[in-house]
């Protein structure tokens, strides 16, 4: 066996040719989506008028194991991918431990973030449908910079709408998403009905993602040639991103590594389903065992403290009902800096896998989280994001286990993303001025209590 | 011959194990720095109580061809190195051209920019000489960045004086070094002689690089266990740099490409002097032609409208005079957006390999700089710096002549870095606000008549 270098690079011919849907395998599937006005399920014809129809198509199937990727996506994946996975020698020389430590990079692209993965693939379907352009929303702006960069590309127009405090507060992602020719709007805006009810209803207001999401949905369906994309959640985004788990699985394949841990961080789940797709599959046909461990913001803890029912996938209640992990689609996260994980619920596929025991959860707390980040940046070389930043603080944590007990595990994490745009919060830690937010049982109660009813 | 990919990767083991440094096969070498008191070639000695030693055997020495990279060194490299020549397909397609355009890409590490292959080599060195830690400026803060990551890396202390208009005007920058653990110090501060004494004069001043570098240099010599430690400009930065050109030329070799255009941006010269010393070395051996262009900004042209001549580095006068290509140190150059290449001289190897016909110069306007960034970042996904746009922008317009010749040019420059930090600066081209200057003769007359007389 040959020495493990730093970076393990697949070549592009080793990038996978088909994404992996982990549905398939699930003897027990995921609940279906339901249509808000009528509580049954989604069909193609009604989800295909709000998303592109070959999407639409892939949301609803959960029995096809495999789906070619298209070769103009394959082209447009070689400008960044196969991304690296790396042996984190210095990371494991720092903490001492017999562990052997792996991540993921999804880093290495210009917007910064796995994103990308699923971005292109919703613009190349928009494109191939001969749509005008797509619409959507972005709080944090990952999601926002990746569509942005993915649709100047096929030269589709993307307008998104941007939580107002967002768009003020984070001028730069503004910037990023300017200079690959998208329409940023600030929400709520006075270019839909929602938001001109909304800046009438409550003047001077700052907006939310629940209001931005309405407003980009009603710019879709209002706009002859236009749809709605969206960026994690959905099934069809964990199809996309199982591009990362199916390279990490390569890449360890080709020097011959067997991953005891797979760690990932979880907001939507859209990184930590990609990743672990191959991986719960093996699991799921009975090939192989895998410890994989969700990490999700103590202050947004939908797997460790929500429950398994169907709930809104969306603030403003226009999007299909999902059954999945929740705390309620009228709960406030905390101003948690990680904004990628601010999300009151978990994908479906996750949340299947997660009640039938496959995968299990832990949450951490972001003075922690932060902690890590900045160990692992000053040894590393990489600054992370403060998503990503979850995942590092459980896979040292874990790695320092194998210390006490000697055990060289290998473990694997997916780091998604950078902390370019996020250095606000690296200010306050580095001040200590950062502080700590966990939900009170009390709060948790009273936006479960007001989901609704649905069996 | 296989297909060329979008990235040619080399192998860990295919990375250099050698810096070159081109003065060895120079027969005319760049004229020896000067004391600044005597105005005799500075000794090693003398050099040793500013710089490291070993740096300061390196700064000396015209004759040695290779210089061994330390295993330590090596081993950070890794973490980032070899980084990939990439094959600009969709840039390609976009202008229509027949050529083939390569980019070496240096900004896939968190400090975003070349700056951390000298970074690391200067902090590895004063380590090893068993100093507590070193000072430094930074202006734009690429440098400054770089060099806080190197010196957590080694564990040994980094003090930045940080431009104070800088340090105010890019918290981000700031926060970066101060998460690996820097001490940033606006300048000029009351920690030194020089800075209490500017202070007093002009209450309220912004600072200067001219004053964040005298302030550096006395916080070096003035404490037991310190030395300065510069980015670019020195001979030693170049040889580091070199590691750039080699994994190039090694790149393409790989693939039997031959180079007929090399470019890169040009401020003090670190990334072209490094990019281009092995090619450069094949002409002087005469081995091979190429077409080498360095790219500077109109608004600081110091190959194309400067002189050539013994100057201060530094707007302090503290370090040694140099020869080169230079617009008088007292030049102030407007506030370009591409704050990396705002220096008023040039290294001496790239103005003597100049001077004697080896390289050509052109400058660019700002403008089209960021025109050809944005186009750039449009189609290949990565959003560049402003410095490395200029590179950019002659490898786009050089393209273009090719297609109007039908020339199957295989044209090469260097991506130094990212863009993430300089959004103000896009963020003003987007919004239409964006000037070009271009000083007048009678300005540059003015600096240049105020330049030391060195025979």
């Amino acid at each position: 066996m040959s020495e493990i270098p730093y970076k393990i690079y697949l070549e592009e011919k080793e990038m996978p040719d088909r994404w992996y849907n982990v549905r398939a395998d699930m003897k027990k599937k995921p609940a279906p989506i339901l249509n808000p006005g009528t509580l049954k399920p989604v069909t193609l014809e009604e989800l295909s008028g709000i998303f592109c129809e070959e999407l639409a198509r892939q949301e609803l199937d959960d029995t096809t194991a495999y789906f070619d990727i298209p070769e103009e996506i394959r082209s447009f994946y070689k400008m960044y991918r196969p991304s690296p996975l790396v042996r984190a020698y210095c990371l494991e020389k720092k903490l001492d431990t017999p562990a052997h430590i792996y991540y993921k990079f999804e880093g290495n692209n210009t917007s910064g973030s796995h994103k990308l993965n699923s971005a292109i693939a919703q613009a190349y379907y928009a494109k191939k449908q001969g749509l005008k352009g797509v619409t959507t929303e972005t709080g944090a702006g990952q999601w926002g910079t990746a569509l942005s960069m993915a649709c100047s590309y096929f030269d589709l127009d993307c307008q998104v709408y941007m939580v107002k405090v967002s768009y003020e507060q984070k001028p730069f992602r503004r910037e990023v998403m300017r200079t690959y020719g998208a329409n940023v709007t600030p929400s709520p805006s006075m270019n839909t009905e929602v938001g001109r009810k909304i800046n009438a209803e409550f003047p001077g207001t700052t907006g939310s993602l629940g209001c931005a999401i309405s407003e980009a949905v009603e710019a879709a369906v209002t706009q002859e040639g236009y749809r709605y994309v969206l960026g994690s959640v959905l099934s069809q985004v964990l199809l996309h991103q199982s591009v990362i788990g199916l390279e990490t699985k390569a890449a360890l394949d080709k020097y011959g590594i067997k991953a005891d841990m797979i760690i990932g961080c979880a907001g939507g789940g859209s990184n930590l389903g990609g990743l672990i797709s191959p991986f719960a599959g093996e699991i799921l046909r009975g090939e192989a065992s895998y410890d994989i461990i969700a990490v999700e913001p103590a202050s947004c803890p939908s797997l460790t403290r929500g429950v398994y029912a169907y709930d809104f996938c969306d603030t403003g209640k226009v999007c299909p009902l999902a059954k999945m992990y929740t705390l309620g689609s009228g709960f406030i996260p905390s101003a948690n800096h990680a904004g990628g994980l601010r999300y009151h619920g978990m994908s479906s596929i996750v949340s299947e896998l997660y009640d039938q025991g496959l995968i299990r959860a832990t949450s951490v707390e972001q003075t922690s989280v932060f902690e890590a980040a900045e160990m692992f940046a000053r040894v590393e070389g990489i600054l992370p994001a403060p998503e990503s930043s979850h995942a590092i603080r459980v896979a040292i944590d874990e790695a320092i286990k194998c210390k006490k007990t000697g055990e060289e595990k290998n473990i694997v994490f997916g780091l998604t993303g950078t902390g370019y745009f996020d250095l606000v919060a690296y200010q306050k830690y580095n001040d200590g001025e950062m502080g700590d937010y966990i939900p009170t049982d009390e709060e948790l109660q009273k936006s479960i209590s007001q989901m609704p009813k649905v069996e």
